[in-house]
């Protein structure tokens, strides 16, 4: 019964690489900790870089600082 | 003081429903913790099916696998 | 699938008062969004009032000062 | 390393506000706790007013109910 | 920079456990999702069987029904 | 009416430093984003160094090995 919550940037995300992390995620649960995958909970929140701060600054302002 | 968060798949959501919800779980928090209803705080969170996993897929995939 | 998590202080919660708010809560979530109870999860976090703070100071201090 | 996560409604809210109180909430773990901003995670959910919930009604019926 | 908050019930829980869930989840995200495990913040909870309900009953009176 | 939820490991922490981030944060918000303190909820979890992970490793493990 884990529930996951993983939040990242929304920034490069697709449906495959979402499905691959839950089903990594899932496997790793089932595998260290026995945990049944039927009643696994993975949620993915994706955030907008203007709503994310790392440094101090918003992820927005530091791509372009650092033109990353 | 309450904080109560809950996370839903964004299928067949409505106001109404999203009301009903709210009054529940306030009015319950009243009756059996004696909590006070203008500081309990409910927030729902709709999630896209796509970053919702269980049994180690995307609820996306599930419901056309499932055919449900 | 519903994922619910309540925080609440840690006062005055029994194990009687958690079960009846777990049943409670999944019970409206099976009646208003037809979720199945058997997937819903509901998670009590209980804060010590050091830990939460409301009107800019914490419950352990606002209790003291309100005498209450 | 902390991470702090700040749900606020949708309502009046604009990058500068967002980014000023990333640059806060930062530099206050920084001066009280010593924490290192370069690993300093604040992230910003913002909730429609149907989706949060106060005094057992959504916040977009209190708003009209209260004509604020 | 993901954060990563797992929540599972305290049983059977060892640091051994905790450290290959840690590596696991930081690795999955740096090979599906080019993430920098550097900030990479994997938190894990461990919650109360009384406090973790399921199928409308806390896992500990489910644990005792199901004798498991 | 936001809701803060703050996660730090468990080191060095006072009811002081709480005290005063609480006071902090809920001033931040009144002054940039106009927000009522009195329905300003601010939690602080304090989480064991054993289940916070970061660079793929846990922070109990990573202070010794940085001697930190």
């Amino acid at each position: 019964m884990p529930y996951v919550n993983i939040k990242i940037t929304n920034e490069n995300v697709s449906s495959e690489k979402k499905a691959a992390i839950i089903v990594g995620v899932t496997k790793l649960l089932e595998e260290i900790m026995q945990k049944n995958p039927e009643t696994t909970v993975v949620v993915i929140d994706e955030v907008s870089t203007d709503n994310w701060g790392i440094g101090g600054e918003a992820v927005t302002v530091r791509r372009i600082r650092k033109n990353i």
